[in-house]
């Protein structure tokens, strides 16, 4: 018996562990001051009425033999799929097939599992700073990984380089941790590039219900081309309060085929293989996001959400300090303040303010000098922070 | 790029399909006969009471912001993990610690997903036949298969041959698709065979709630020694009716370690990184299945299903024909009357009777000529059946 020694490659990560330990320690050196936390990354609000009152309904149908569920397709409800090939083409006018939508447990799930339908051989491009589940999971299956370097220079949105050679291609905007947002220029560059390395290009919308600004792209989808070599991921964790209720989906496009075979297929055949699809409960909950009294609450929630964004931009903005995201995400991505290094700033953040944030250092050597505000506590904490900063 | 080409090595099974087929080629040509199937591999009872008002009251905190929860560990919520916890010491009299059971939204993800953390390099030893998942997860990673014979000689229960050198192990007990199950002498040569052989023993316990027979164990942990060399998988998908809710667990000791390296170490950090847990209302509608009034209605059912199969299994007794499974199990596995091959008796049950089983050569070639019936229909139909049978 062999492990996958892979695994001993991994870091471990001590990030939010660190953050835990030296707030814990300012509070009890501190019992009196108050702490704000903008180091949040989940939600905050509760899920909207018309959601509840489906997870109810089907809670209830689950108990009666007439409407009892066992176990549905693998890849989603037909209703469920429905429901979001519509709101790709209503809200981004982009048509899908039923069968190129598959409904997970969660973005980060497929964004972990999709790597099984590709060989180790392959080399991965992923940015730094990123979301380290791009980067352990390619860890894990021992593949090459090649970096791309966000910076201040390009606006923390890295364009193809002609000199890397890559195959698996990973993308995500608008970006956690940066909040900024490739424009459809950019998208077009990408997806070209992809087509003319035959790579795949891995993209993560799980943000994409934040872009305010009609120009910007919301899936890799809107891009010409996309569909011959991209694979999107989304998720109702953001856009609906889902992250403690579990819903997602992945579209893998019919048109993306590699060496003859359609990655749909292999896909598919992953998700029978080893998954069992998602609770019907969830997926009714996830339905009612789509409906028209969902939509308009749901939006309430992230107005609620960007009006604090907005608070942190136009503080930062004000101070003149240089950030990205604020506008058309939940992220607040900026230079620490006097040339302090990241982890030195969250000290002094902390201990002068009892403002809690997350240290670009923790996302990447292109973080080091970074800090991450997000935008999902309450107005009145964001506004006692604002006014922090602003002093 | 290059895709995984293991996956181009996987059979399409056409069973299921096959089956559907024949069965609508039946009903076109007779359309005022009736179909009784016991082919049926899903439950057909509603959830009981106190888990559909489990399911409704967290949906409901999950709308008050107050109660409302985002993410949860990975593995799993402290209140299900201690009820599982407290159920494998009350009932197997199997003592765990609360970081040896992960949560997740079912067995056949798990024993999927568990993969990961073991080499390509390694041995696999099957029993033919089989639940098909065991097979296909392993040739989607390229891993040498050995096949141990289940048949009417050892009475579909093989024990371990030492000849065969083999590092993973899959045992399933009651088994799916023959319903037999092990006796404890018999588990115990195979926690001596894995712990000689430094084998790791993946032990899929499902069906563990058929079991009737006090003598037999339900978890291979019952066993002196499996803590240092087996995984433990289980699902409420059969036990409480969750096939369509989407809850299951694994069992990882402490004292399983391969080089030095703890595998609970490892599966926690593959949930970790490529799972974010499941819904808090699924998970606190599996707590209230080891609720006393759950407890009580989830049996019922059991019975009720139970019921069903001892029909099934009386019946073949009757009629001297050799048979696994139905006394401790929802799965009877028969040998096909008159030498006939079990597709050629599929047909003849379908075209005489309007019976409608699973041929146990979708199962391997051990099963060629043995059928499964499942105790999953009504107790009406599981009747009618028996009378056609008896004929």
């Amino acid at each position: 018996m062999k492990i996958n020694t892979n695994y001993l490659n991994l870091n471990e990560s001590y990030l939010f562990s660190t953050i835990a330990r030296k707030v814990n320690e300012y509070k009890a050196q501190n019992p009196d001051k108050e702490i704000i936390r903008l180091g949040i990354g989940d939600v905050t609000l509760p899920l909207v009425k018309p959601v509840v009152d489906a997870l109810k309904k089907a809670s209830g149908e689950m108990g009666i033999k007439e409407t009892f569920r066992g176990y549905g397709d693998e890849q989603g409800y037909g209703f469920l799929r429905e429901a979001i090939m519509k709101y790709y083409a209503d809200t981004k006018r982009v048509n899908l097939e039923l069968s190129e939508i598959f409904v997970s447990d969660g973005a980060k799930s497929d964004i972990g599992n999709i790597l099984d339908i590709f060989s180790k051989d392959n080399t991965v491009l992923i940015p730094d700073p990123v979301y380290p589940v791009y980067a352990d999971t390619n860890v894990m299956d021992g593949r090459k990984t090649v970096y791309m370097q966000a910076t201040k220079e390009n606006n923390f949105l890295p364009l193809p380089d002609e000199s890397v050679k890559a195959d698996i291609i990973y993308l995500c905007s608008p970006n956690n941790p940066t909040g900024a947002v490739y424009n459809r220029a950019q998208l077009t560059e990408w997806v070209g590039y992809a087509l003319k390395n035959r790579a795949v290009i891995l993209f993560d919308a799980a943000y994409e219900c934040f872009v305010a600004d009609k120009s910007l792209p919301t899936s890799i989808f809107e891009i010409e081309g996309a569909k011959e070599c991209a694979i999107e991921f989304c998720s109702f964790s953001k856009t609906a309060g889902f992250t403690g209720t579990r819903c997602g989906y992945t579209v893998v496009p019919k048109a993306l085929i590699v060496d003859g075979t359609p990655l749909n297929k292999l896909w598919l055949r992953r998700q029978t293989t080893k998954f069992n699809g998602v609770s019907y409960i969830v997926q009714r909950g996830a339905e009612a996001v789509f409906s028209p009294a969902g939509q308009i609450e749901i939006r309430r929630n992230i107005e609620t959400y960007m009006n604090n964004a907005n608070l942190l931009d136009s503080a930062l903005a004000k101070k003149d300090v240089y950030h990205t995201g604020g506008k058309n995400s939940p992220y607040i991505w900026f230079e620490c303040f006097d040339g302090m290094e990241s982890w030195a700033f969250f000290d002094y953040l902390l201990t002068r303010y009892g403002l809690v944030g997350t240290p670009g250092a923790g996302f990447g050597s292109n973080g080091k000098s970074f800090f991450r505000l997000t935008a999902f506590n309450s107005y009145e904490n964001t506004l006692k922070a604002v006014s922090k900063l602003l002093k």
